[in-house]
This record gives structure tokens, sequence and C-alpha cells, in this order.
């Protein structure tokens, strides 16, 4: 062993915006023996640098769960060329992964502690028919949906609460707060592929989720676009703190990992 | 056997309109061996009339391209309900097809040779990296392209021609004539999923297509948007009458049938 092999190399933070299909993959974080987004991203990166290295998730996305703001933090060699280096993974991780941008940030950045609010987007096709162009990205609900009850039960939710209700509490003693801030719910209609007057899109935006919190929100919500539940039943629902108490958990697929901000990074700003 | 048996029954002509994913079947036009559009269609057909019914297509479209707005005609039992049959037969074809709509139509109806126009619509994603999310509905070509320079040679196409340079030309003597009338070509931006300024959407209106035209059409045009052809050498592409003339012919998968127009409905109505 020479003396240069025992040196640390000098290395710098990087932080990586990137996007996925979730259809490809049982989760995005590291579980040996199956596919994950971070396992994908480790193999192209030692490939490309020669080591291995280690991976710092944003959010860290159940299986089925898309991404097309997914940030990573990882340290790389000093000088290291990241245009070149974005080039030669998205070739190798094309077409289920995308490596959006790159930049080098201060050491003490961290994809997930460093983040101060989190955008999911979830898409529901509500129409008679489901929409083949589509299926595998959102919820089909074979009713319309009421607009603006779903709006008026999601302003309930805004806020500092206990979101017990909305989601699957850890195995943990003592047990951990789910306490949550929800900064923004919005729900509108898109256009589609001409099917049907096109899709109801769901934008929920905080400062960090508990496990499942967005999926059972959603499925709360269409619950009350169904009529099953009314909007006044939302402060009840929140203050049971119960499991039980809220409606269904959407499914995975049509929810997106849509953005994740940072200091200064304005949560309310008109995104793409 | 009782005289009822021996009678023909009664029917009606039927028009519905058909959504698919391409890329789920060997193409929309029956083809014993092969999971097909119509051969779908046929079966639930059959499970559900208790007889084999016969589909007349509005447009037979290659492996992989999709349909949102596909016509079929075929002859169903005087007297059927037609809003349980689009029930019963979209629970047996989700998620791969969708039936939209069904109307009684007259008997002189055809799919095929009724329609004065058919619309495609192409999707190409031009950015460095994939979109994940679109990977198998789009093209990614990894090179901006100029809108303008392609809007440009699309003008030198519309209007009745010879697109022997934009066709497979059939194996039949005496040769069959490749003139068609393309009506509209309009190539616009799209916002996607956040991804990189959105997609590149070409669709394309003609009273009729010949084989592989739209996506030859669609090829040369993105040779324009990369600078590897000029707007003015389409004059000469379309005068060679010669296949080799033309661009690459683009991949099935960013092709939509989007809509089929017959008497006295406009072409250029707005669409959905």
């Amino acid at each position: 062993m020479t003396e240069i092999d025992a040196a640390q190399p000098a290395t710098v933070r990087v932080r990586i915006t990137v996007a996925y299909l979730g259809s490809a993959f049982h989760g995005a974080a590291d579980n040996p023996g199956v596919r994950t987004v971070v396992g994908d991203l480790r193999s192209a990166l030692t490939r490309v640098t020669g080591d291995d290295v280690e991976i710092t998730l944003a959010g860290r996305t159940d299986a089925g769960v898309h991404a097309t703001g997914q940030v990573i933090s990882l340290d790389l060699p000093v000088g290291i060329d990241l245009e070149n280096l974005l080039h030669r993974l998205n070739r190798m991780c094309a077409p289920d992964i995308a490596l959006r941008d790159a930049e080098v940030v201060s050491d003490d950045f961290d994809a997930r502690f460093s983040a101060t609010w989190r955008r999911y987007r979830y898409t529901i096709h509500d129409a008679a028919a489901v929409d083949p162009l589509t299926a595998d990205r959102s919820w089909h609900v074979p009713n319309a949906l009421d607009i603006d009850a779903m709006s008026t039960a999601a302003s309930e939710l805004i806020g500092e609460h206990d979101f017990s209700s909305f989601c699957r509490r850890p195995d943990a003693d003592p047990p951990v707060s789910l306490v949550r801030r929800v900064l923004d719910i919005s729900i509108s209609r898109r256009a589609g592929h001409g099917i049907d007057g096109g899709d109801l899109v769901v934008e929920v935006t905080g400062t960090a989720f508990c496990h499942q919190m967005v999926r059972s929100i959603v499925g709360t919500l269409v619950d009350v676009g169904r009529g099953r539940l009314s909007p006044s039943d939302l402060p009840a629902i929140l203050a049971a703190r119960d499991r039980s108490a809220a409606g269904q958990v959407a499914p995975p697929h049509g929810l997106v990992l849509a953005e994740v901000g940072y200091d200064g990074e304005r949560w309310d700003a008109k995104t793409g």
C-alpha cells in the first residue's frame, strides 16, 4: 500500500435532482436483494467513479411512487466534471431514472435534513372508463368527484396538526411525534389526452410528512369528493388520532414527489 | 332447430370511440396468434352478446401506436342497452382498452370508409435526459429542437401531394396511388411533468394516410429541428418520390390516433 492509496481523497458535497418511474422499483431507499432507485444510482456511480458512494435521499418514497423532483446528496472527488458525470449516468440509468441537474453545495448540505419543505402531486382519473394512456400514472376512480367539497375539506388540514389519523405509525418506543405542518393543498383539473375532461391533480406541500400521509390525505379527500364523507367530518377525523377514522389510502402509482425545497427556496413560488 | 333460431336477428349499426395503450398490443387489426385491439374487443363482445361480431376499424394502427380517438363500427342486436354494454366491456378490457362512447348510426356508416379525416398526435421529449414518467409515450431526442424551422418545413407538406417519399409502398400490382391530402400540421410545446420545459407535440391532420406516413413526416421534421435538414429541402424530398430521400421513421411509441372525423364533423374545430 502506498501513501497515496491510504490518503482520503478530497471531496465536495453535490446535490442532484432526480426523476424516476416508481413502478420500475421497490422503493427509492437502498434495500438489498430488490431493485431500488438508490441501488441503481450507486451501481452506476461505482462504475463511473470506481468508488462506492453513499447517497442521501430527500424523501424515501414507497414502492410504486414516482418522482420528478427527488433530491439526493453525495460526496464526489474534488474537480469532478459534473456535466460529463450526468451525461454518463443518464446513459446508464435511462429510461427509468433521469438525473436532471447537479451542483456543488456547501459541506453541511444534507438532502434529507436540510430540506425545509416537500411537494407531492397526486393524479386521479375520475371518469367512467379508465384512461389507458395514463392508467399506470393515475388512480382511476369511476365517479366524477366534487372538487369544491374536496377543496373545503383540504383547507381543514392546512396548518400544524397531529396527523396520527393519516399516518402509518412507526413501531417506536417511546412513540414518535406525528405532528406535521401542511403548508398548502391545491386541487385542480388538468387537461388530459382528450379523454373525458381530464384528470384531477392534488398537490400537497408540507414541511415534512410521515409514512403514507399524502396517500391517506388523498384517499380521504376522494371519499369527500364521492360524498362518502363531508368536509365537516375532517376536524373530528384529525382529532380522533386514529387511523381507522380517515378514509382509504390512495394507491402508490398516482403519487409523484414533485419538488423538495431548501433554505431560501420559497414553497409558494410558481413551479413548472 | 326452431324457426326462431334460424331467423337472422335484426341488428343496428353502432359507432364506438376507443382508446388503447399501443404498447400492450401487436397492432390494432385482427391478427391470429398475437394480442391485438380488435382481438380483445371481439372476445369481450362474444362473451357479452354470445355472438361473434365483426369489427371495422377507422385506422389500422401499427404495433406500439396508441389511440385516444380510434373509431370502430359493428352490428349489434336491435334494442341492445349501449350504456350497459359499454360498462361491461370496460370492466373486461381495462386498463389497456377503454370504450369511451357508443351511438346507433345509420346502416351505411362504416368506420373506415365513411371517415373524412384523421388526426394523429406525436409527442417528442427534446431534452438531454429522458423523462422517466413519459418515456414509453414519447420519443426522446437529446437535442433541443428548432420549432420554427420545423413549422416552416411542415407548411411545405400541407395540401395534396404524392407522399411516396414518406410511405412504405404496399406490394401491389398495379401500384396504388400514394397521393394524399394533409389538411394541417401544428407543432406546439406542452408543459410536461415539470421536466426540462415540456414536450413538443406534432399534430398531423389529413383526409387519409398511407402506411408509416405520419411517423415518416415526424422523423423528417425532427431532422429539420436538429439542423440535419433545412425547411427548403422539403420540396425536393416530396418531388423525389423515393423513400430514401426523407428522414428517419419516428418510433411508434410516440404516436397516438387522436381523432377521426365523419361527414359534418369539422377537422379544424377546437378539440379537447
